[in-house]
């Protein structure tokens, strides 16, 4: 059965639960658009996917296929079995937020990956309790010199995907970035839909 | 006025209170201690010092001097204002908890960094209600080829220090980090006492 593709509708979040050895693939549809990702246990959505608990057991800043990414409880939840894309992410950097978009100077209300997590988990019944730092799939942030950081434009291309096994029932969950102030979804600066499956 | 110089005991926490202005210095008595370190708004516990915010600023993975550390709502929380160490810090890696020593064999219980912030706060009349990523003081994880990290000795020397200039009313808190069965608190794994002084 061929798996119904789900829309990240540019500068929003989606949600959607998953059972233990189904795989999520996250398809970046357009090619430069940043997917902020969380994962938390479908039983306890105070138990998360944790960036600085995966690095801590993987020794990687970035995942690759075959990395196991763990929670707060250190278990595992969820394994990247395949990546067409360069196999640039992102583990370090915070998601975008109000207070975020007024640092840059913008005024008023700014879509952000923050308040879409929120949102997508209230869509589905839930309620978040924790706001754990992101996996920012193909988000480009290289680091140089052992200690510096950069904001990059993505390297992946049109229809690039990631796909995670969970190891335990679980809510995923996604923002399409909707960062358009810096050029980290491109350096045209426009946002984009993406898309995922479970199968 | 010479500060009194508080007592951050082997393999456990201390918390304390600062007014905005008033400056942390977080001594390495023994020179091979690692400290895991935090930071709250005083006013509201949910606000915390952030890693990966703070990353996202200062576009450094280490602070240093006149570097300063954001709340996850993007606030100055503590300025980096003397670091006489070699400057090797880490904001990668999570706190150790009860998980850690048992995925690395350990069997009963062992002191960690994630329950002494729970005593730290508790000794103090306060209730944590966030775990956050910790700013791990002295504490050597290099970064090779941009990617990859690792668990080493510290390369501080005793009395080592580094200091914060508190840019809100906070609440810090210390844990001179109890893993004994990794060389991360010098390569004979033994657990150090360190000291903290506000001024």
């Amino acid at each position: 059965m061929i798996p119904q593709r789900q829309l990240i509708p540019a500068r929003k979040g989606a949600a959607q639960r998953v059972r233990k050895g189904q795989t999520v693939r996250v398809i970046n549809t357009h090619g430069s658009q940043v997917v902020d990702f969380w994962a938390f246990n479908a039983e306890d959505l105070g138990e998360c996917m944790s960036m600085e608990h995966s690095r801590a057991s993987l020794l990687r800043i970035i995942p690759r296929v075959g990395d196991t990414l763990t929670t707060n409880r250190r278990r595992p939840i969820l394994t990247v079995v395949e990546d067409t894309s360069p196999g640039v992410h992102d583990t370090l950097i915070a998601s975008c937020d109000v207070y975020r978009y007024a640092e840059l100077g913008f005024r008023g209300h700014h879509d952000n990956c923050t308040d879409n997590l929120a949102n997508a988990l209230q869509a589905i019944g839930l309620k978040r309790v924790v706001h754990p730092a992101p996996f920012n799939l193909f988000m480009n942030i290289p680091v140089k010199e052992g200690v510096s950081v950069s904001f990059e434009p993505p390297v992946s291309r049109p229809g690039d995907s990631i796909s995670f096994r969970a190891e335990m029932d679980a809510v995923v969950a996604f923002s399409a970035c909707p960062q358009d102030l810096l050029p980290i979804n491109g350096v045209d600066c426009v946002i984009h839909d993406a898309h995922f499956e479970v199968r």
